[in-house]
């Protein structure tokens, strides 16, 4: 593995200007936001600039932004930038499948593109360590090595997903640091501090020959976090002031109105509660990478006296890992072993355990179920859910709450306190960042249609031009230069599924075939014939699964074995030899005679063996 | 088909107490709620008039409550009530199957315990006409035919449902009005008005030899309702005061705080939306049977001179009976047939409709995806969804928002506007519910166990004893009397899944074939084996379905079929003759095999003919 701090190849922010000669004409409206009602003649004024001697405009290189992921979606954000010969990606994430996607563990980005393109491509560029933005790097990775740029945080986690797959050695991973700079070809990315559910996230400005663009990644404002700076606000206001040509900004919460609540408030929520728990066990559900939160817990563990223990397999990597890197601070003695929790009373015991969201295999849900080794949940216990379900979790989350309040815990789940609070700008956050930078032209990002045609109303209702706003999907060439945003092409996008072992032998056929089969189930019907007579020389014998209960079923199923001899007698009758022929003629009967007695449709699969 | 106005065997409410001999006695705490210190005094005090002159306490004929469904899970609302020799059910409702029964259409409850004890059911009384307290009717009818007592609407609605089951003819309806009662043996059940989100709704005051048992059914307090009288807060106040003995309420709202806002703030939504929608077609989504709903809609399409049309099959249903009912005031000339809303300007229309809830096969979803034969969505829409999706449901409203949008309407969803309110009491009004009746045992009902936990925590905090309330479970035998609550026995009882015609043939190993299949598919290995010498005639074939797509992967099946050819070699050498024993040998060598290729446990089924 090659790991290195970039020096060479950086260079400060404060440099980077007067270097990046793209950078001196930039063709900015300034003020859209501040002076809506003067738009009209800002632009003019602008423009000018743009304009050479012969009064032509003088267009610059153009580059194209093609999103591979995380628009009209949640997860497997991807984006390609392209400039001249010069490609580099943002994030690889994955997301998890909607429920008809059966049987399918995870979906990535289609990288049937970048393949192509694998010559031009100079890296992989990560906003920060959650899965919807590394969890496809592996599946990259077999596909084309290159360098992967990203804060130490996020290349700590990474690192860990490459272990497992076996691909950490030949891995080229290079840390970098908040306003520093890497240059990409003709383009350079630099990185810019945000506030996110997860330490070490970062935005990207991308210089380019086009102008700056920005790519906020997924952040909040965070004006009391719990470790590290507030977003680098001043950093995106200058580069707003020198002139930034498009920004791609984070839609997930652009329905919500106002401000996202500091992650220190749950802090509060923490100390209050830990304060009324008294004489009992407090157990903690969040997510493994919400370090922050993780930290919140340890600091009142330790405030009340309080021993940790981590439950759950994602959760003990991050919280080794986020010690070992120094992103989590635990004081020694703390921290023991889950094996070891019995040698304390309830009342000095804090675990913190994976299973917010209600996954039936993670550690939260088997306490619910009484299956957890370790831990057995007693009236003894206050659990709090750490989390607001993710939609489509929502029934989990309320079966495990359930379980747990049968057991007799107390459960402290959704608004009871203020437990959790979002990672994702809202509303008045997003109208900041749209009003720091200034962008002249504005692509909402990480989100379902709904998400980013708020985002664009948003911007629309700071005075923004519609038509300098773009709803994009997947696949779209969206060229940027100084006078127009257009989409000029398409390139192949979507998502491969990946299920056990196999990626992309998981398609459409598959899923309609499994959908079928989960409906209704399915019959079989076997008979050996004899090849030159036609005779059925064994069967037809019907077989089921997944339609009926077969023994209450009897009188059903040797009817059905009646039509489909019925069927095959008037095949030998007519001379009918063509094997499909005949096993049409068996699955339209049965199917039929199925459908009429039970008004159900289960896949018919006729096997005609022949000796 | 019978049905009459019940007059002979009902009594006024005020006349009831006079000839009800069982009320005389009545053994009351009445104060818990309003004087929770002196509670141990005024037992003692209440207590002595049970005790008779030699100071033994007088035992009252106790009265079992037995729920069948509604308890721990959403809807198949049932219970049953035995006094002596009589018996009667309360509502009798169906549920919506989780997503893991695969391929269920509904579930109903189950009714061995009431087909066992048929002949001491007197009849089935209904507090409300929705499918979770009404859709299983139909499947009890088949069972049992006794009489049905309702108000005017539920049981218009049940004549709906008995009509397509073919069951009309021989059905018993009983129409009923609040404030009425009907004797059943030895007890007696009264009807008392409340509010909901369907109008016609009641809770049931069953006068019982153990005392009043009071079942509120589904209900909310509504002070300005659409139609008709506040929820009957003074008769529910008269029956506290005579004294309660147990009551049963409505836990669906329990963890929410506050009382539950008038449907009538829906309207001035209406009123506010209409206004602003000014040359734009209006489209309203919403629950077919919540008529006050739709009188809203109609009374400001009447306002802002437009037509009113209606779309999807339950939606058409419930207006013509409500119309026909008289439950919907629609002046002359305002509905408009489907068909006809092109004759019509945008601006001169308002479109009711279903799939409020996202439901793929509805009206809304089929607009979205430009499926709808008589709607074509554009951005002169505007489209209202008003309701809360349903736990589960949050996806599919999800992605039926988002289609409309991307075909340029505006969409009203979640709580841009309050143009949703439920139909459920929240915590102060269920409160106040506990508060007027003062009953000496409750039992917290309708709800998940988190609900009816919630629900016996308020009535803890009002200073009801732990001891008197009791959180049960379907299928128990609650017995009641004037001295105790107590658990005596346990009958049959669940969830039985109707799938198309089926009733109870898909049960636990249907479902979990279903989901293997659903889950990896499955592979079918057939082989012609002569039955003397045990030689393999034709075959081993391998067909496979929801596995892989076989065109990309021959190899692996192939190789399968190898696999399985060296088991049956095996078999032959050993001289193996078992089929049972062969098959699971094929079984097990395949499986391990595929899943060391993929990770995957595809169904394996091996079928051997012999010739």
């Amino acid at each position: 593995m090659e790991k290195k701090e970039i020096k060479n190849n950086l260079e400060s922010s404060k440099k980077a200007p007067k270097r990046q000669s793209y950078n001196k004409n930039s063709n900015r409206n300034k003020n859209y936001s501040r002076q809506n009602n003067k738009q009209q003649k800002n632009n003019k004024v602008n423009k000018n600039k743009t304009y050479n001697k012969q009064n032509k405009i003088v267009r610059k290189t153009p580059v194209n932004i093609i999103p591979l992921g995380g628009l009209n979606e949640i997860g497997k954000n991807m984006t390609l930038y392209e400039c001249g010969q010069d490609m580099f990606i943002v994030d690889c994430g994955l997301a998890f499948p909607d429920a008809d996607m059966l049987g399918v563990d995870l979906v990535i980005p289609d990288f049937t593109f970048v393949e192509k393109n694998a010559h031009k491509i100079k890296g992989i560029f990560i906003t920060h360590g959650h899965e919807d933005h590394i969890g496809a790097i592996p599946y990259l990775l077999k596909k084309i090595n290159v360098p992967i740029y990203g804060t130490r945080l996020s290349l700590g986690l990474i690192e860990g997903k490459l272990k497992e797959h076996g691909l950490l050695a030949s891995a080229n991973l290079n840390v970098i640091k908040p306003r520093q700079m890497v240059k990409v070809g003709c383009m350079a990315v630099e990185f810019v501090r945000v506030n996110h559910s997860i330490p070490d996230a970062v935005a990207l400005a991308i210089h380019s020959p086009a102008g700056i663009i920005i790519q906020t990644g997924d952040f909040k404002v965070d004006y009391s976090p719990i470790e590290g700076d507030i977003i680098d606000l001043s950093r995106f206001a200058e580069l707003g002031d020198k002139g930034v040509v498009c920004l791609l900004s984070d839609s997930t919460n652009a329905e919500k109105p106002g401000f996202t609540v500091s992650e220190s408030k749950v802090g509060q929520s923490f100390n209050t509660i830990f304060n009324q728990a008294i004489g009992k066990r407090i157990i903690v559900a969040t997510f493994a990478s919400n370090i922050h939160r993780i930290q919140q817990i340890v600091d009142n563990a330790v405030k009340y006296g309080r021993k940790v223990a981590v439950s759950g397999r994602s959760m003990v990597n991050v919280v080794n890992k986020a010690v070992e890197l120094g992103y989590l601070k635990i004081p020694q003695g703390i921290l023991i072993d889950i094996d070891a929790i019995s040698r304390y009373p309830d009342e000095r015991m804090v675990v913190i355990t994976t299973g917010s969201q209600g996954e039936p295999m993670a550690a939260l849900s088997r306490m619910g179920t009484s299956d957890h080794k370790k831990v057995t949940i007693t009236s003894e216990d206050v659990i709090i859910i750490s989390a607001t379900p993710i939609p489509g979790n929502e029934k989990h989350v309320t079966r495990v709450v359930n379980d747990l309040l049968k057991l007799g815990a107390e459960v402290i789940y959704e608004k009871m306190y203020e437990v959790h609070v979002s990672g994702h700008a809202c509303q008045d956050e997003l109208k900041l960042m749209l009003s720091l930078t200034k962008p002249k032209y504005f692509i909402p990002v990480h989100g379902e249609y709904k998400h980013l045609r708020a985002h664009a109303k948003l911007a629309e209702d700071m005075g923004m031009e519609p038509s300098k706003i773009h709803i994009g999907t997947i696949g779209e060439v969206i060229q940027i230069d100084n006078v127009e945003i257009k989409v000029t092409n398409t390139v192949e996008a979507g998502g491969v599924f990946v299920d056990g072992l196999g990626v992309g032998d998981v398609g459409a056929i598959v899923l309609r075939d499994r959908k079928r089969l989960a409906q209704d189930g399915l019959i079989i019907v076997v008979a050996t014939i004899e090849s030159e007579t036609g005779a059925c020389m064994s069967g037809p014998d019907i077989v089921s699964r997944g339609f009926v209960y077969v023994r209450e079923s009897e009188e059903l199923i040797e009817q059905a074995r009646e039509v489909v001899k019925k069927a095959l007698d008037h095949c030998i009758y007519s001379d009918i030899r063509d094997w499909t022929t005949i096993k049409s003629e068996i699955k339209d009967n049965l199917s039929s005679y199925i459908y009429r007695k039970t008004k159900r449709s289960p896949m018919i699969l006729p096997i005609i063996m022949e000796v």
